[in-house]
């Protein structure tokens, strides 16, 4: 079995995990998330591939769901030191060997999707990670300011959430969107996949970036393939992160079922909301003509998690109909 | 009282700290050696001048002399873990910070005098420190090798010393030093100086390298204060480093007073031997035309190396005539 995975960070590779160990023999591509990218330092910052691949290889940091285990700051402390970049962002230095390597890489010419292979070598990943373009994709969120002019400016979304922690926002912009490309692989992997999931990641700055990369959005909605996603709000909010505040600079109420028929029946096939919290949300979900189930849907332990992504594979299963059932 | 003193590393460093003792009230200029500086991992490395500057400015792994005190590899170890590049050079995560500074601005156009006065600055020297050229000079050194055409190939100085332990040399190859211009301040620190120091510096890649950029080893030469050196050769070998091995490579005899004919009366006006081993080597220096004294010249203890500065001061004050002594 094939499947195709978009993904953005922490949520994303807590999510993959369980479908790793809900379908062990499958050969699974994730597609990951380049609009938190940045340059800090001189050095090229991935946080989401590096998250899902940090999670993924072993080297995650558990407990806070980003960046290695047995993390040291020693650039970090001596940076601070001579009194550069940011205060709000701290490499560490586990951290920072991964993106000299990168930077490295790129400034040679290799694209960010050969690169991501080369790092992921090391970390004998037991999915295909492929970045969602190689062009340069960089998610803007316009929040107010009253000393810009027209009181409100564009920061990138690194500042928006980790600096300014998620203050309400009134756009997102995607710089550089137009000019991608999906990254090679990823529309074969879209094409020829058995099943195609979207886990209960950032619908907006996380998958939302990837389904705007021209031409990604269409090959989902054309896959052969059932398309099931897992709602990231329960109970009308966020289970993590800021989906709350960028739905809303986009216009879509934070529920599970708005956020389903924002991916749209062209797209989604079938969505899970939560059992205790959103079972309401079935009946309006299936309105807009995607198939809905209610389950458990907090990553609370392993088992939680991979029983959530059972759920997502046995939907697809009902949804590919008798062919792809075990009575065929 | 103005000093203007031509440094390497660690024996530099170690004797400008007698000779900020000796002369705490001077203004001393370092002009630094670049002709070891590499780049790797993508970050630009000036081994020499940072040596001077942690050295100076506190922050020095006292007991092997260069490298910071406390240091830690997180980022070393991971780049081993990615296979990523060489196993005989092994960056320091507070060293790394200070190259990723300096990378950052040298990307940013600055020039690495620039550079070098902004990284200083968190330090707060006691002295200026100028690198002797803002261009690339990189020495190389042609070693034999069986594999290679005609027998021979050139190795970065780094890769010589640090990876090769200093095997027997045939050349020493300054490339670039010809398209070089001395750094900003370093002819006027020449020309406006009472006293020129050469520390017991090695003759031929520290010294000899800044000697080499066009139009620096003339303005010394040329300069109205006296030129006072300290022999690194103690009893017919170098007291750290390689110098038996470099100065070999370029027909010099491995000797106190070689080194001072090497140098030239031209440049020099006085000499330093060590009096223990190297008494005899007065008269020959003396003979070449140099003033020559036999004093302690290890660095055993801070008091030997203030005391070896104020040797040198003596006798360039005693070269300056009875204008600058103590009678005028």
């Amino acid at each position: 079995m094939r499947i195709t995975a978009l993904a953005g960070g922490v949520g994303g590779a807590r999510f993959l995990r369980g479908l790793i160990a809900a379908a062990p023999a499958a050969e699974i591509t994730v597609i990951g998330n380049v609009g938190d990218d940045m340059t800090m330092h001189g050095l090229r910052i991935c946080p989401d591939l590096d998250t899902v691949m940090y999670t993924l290889g072993g080297g995650i940091h558990e407990g806070q769901g980003w960046g290695r285990a047995g993390e040291t700051f020693g650039v970090a402390d001596e940076l601070k030191a001579y009194g550069v970049g940011p205060d709000w962002f701290t490499l560490g230095d586990k951290d920072i060997a991964t993106h000299l390597v990168r930077t490295r890489m790129l400034g040679a010419g290799y694209p960010l999707s050969a690169v991501t292979e080369a790092l992921c070598t090391r970390w004998e990943l037991p999915v295909r990670l492929l970045p969602a373009t190689d062009e340069r994709v960089e998610t803007h969120v316009v929040v107010d300011d009253a000393d810009a002019p027209g009181g409100r400016r564009a920061v990138h979304f690194q500042e928006y959430w980790v600096k300014m922690h998620a203050p309400d926002a009134h756009a997102i912009v995607s710089v550089g969107v137009e000019d991608a490309k999906p990254a090679p692989g990823v529309l074969e992997a879209i094409g020829e996949a058995d099943v195609i999931v979207l886990p209960p990641s950032n619908p907006v700055v996380s998958v939302g970036t990837i389904l705007a990369i021209p031409g990604l959005r269409q090959a989902v909605a054309d896959a052969a393939a059932p398309v099931v996603g897992l709602s990231p709000i329960v109970g009308g909010g966020p289970v993590r992160g800021m989906a709350d505040k960028v739905l809303a600079a986009v216009g879509v109420e934070v529920s599970a079922a708005a956020v389903a028929r924002h991916y749209g029946a062209d797209l989604l096939d079938g969505w899970l909301v939560d059992a205790d919290a959103d079972s309401a949300a079935v009946a309006q979900v299936e309105a807009a003509g995607i198939a809905c189930r209610a389950v458990p849907l907090l990553m609370s332990s392993p088992e939680a998690t991979r029983a959530m992504a059972q759920a997502a594979l046995d939907l697809a299963a009902e949804l590919a109909g008798p062919a792809a059932g075990p009575e065929a």
